[in-house]
């Protein structure tokens, strides 16, 4: 059988008015999803709030990320890896304007 | 609250005599893991065959599956992403010996 594959780099669209949603496996349960941000940010005083949790690594650019109630926002570099729990409202304060910012979002369903 | 973050490519160990696991979150029915290969590969003859999907990214170095039944056998490089049914047999080739090779893998519940 010829396995489903393909390059996270690939086919970005090199003009973005909005983020780019991609969704790369998904499940029941479990939605794996490519997005690119090109400097984009959550609407100024609106927050992600979601019922699934989402774990998400950012592989190329930069983005700042807010947690609501933590005074210091969390700056993120390639690598860099946050997990986010179903309920924990957060918005994304910043990514990188000079280049496109890559992500890898897993969400996942609350259990337990 | 402050969330859980690290970077992908952190507190990887120098010398790796097997392959290095690591959990990066896990629920019920999903698994994501990061794995550091150093050259290792599956030994001769053996086959992965797993009751989970496994979805695979490469991040760094390089490696080659071989998936039964095919031919040709799939090389990887950075950014590439494999699905991997539950139930298809499938092994590890080769992996760059020259750097170390990480993996990010998003084991999931087969449903449906």
């Amino acid at each position: 059988m010829a396995p489903l594959t393909d390059n996270l780099f690939n086919d970005i669209p090199s003009v973005l008015q909005e983020e780019f949603f991609q969704i790369l496996a998904e499940s029941e349960t479990i939605r794996i999803e490519r997005i690119v941000s090109d400097g984009h940010a959550t609407p100024p005083g609106e927050w992600y709030d979601q019922e699934w949790n989402e774990w998400v690594l950012l592989l190329s650019g930069g983005a700042t990320l807010k947690f609501d109630g933590d005074a210091d926002p969390l700056v993120l570099k390639p690598g860099d890896h946050v997990m986010i729990p179903a309920g924990c409202r957060h918005r994304v304060e910043r990514t990188d304007s000079r280049q496109k910012t890559v992500w890898l979002a897993v969400h996942f369903e609350k259990t337990g």
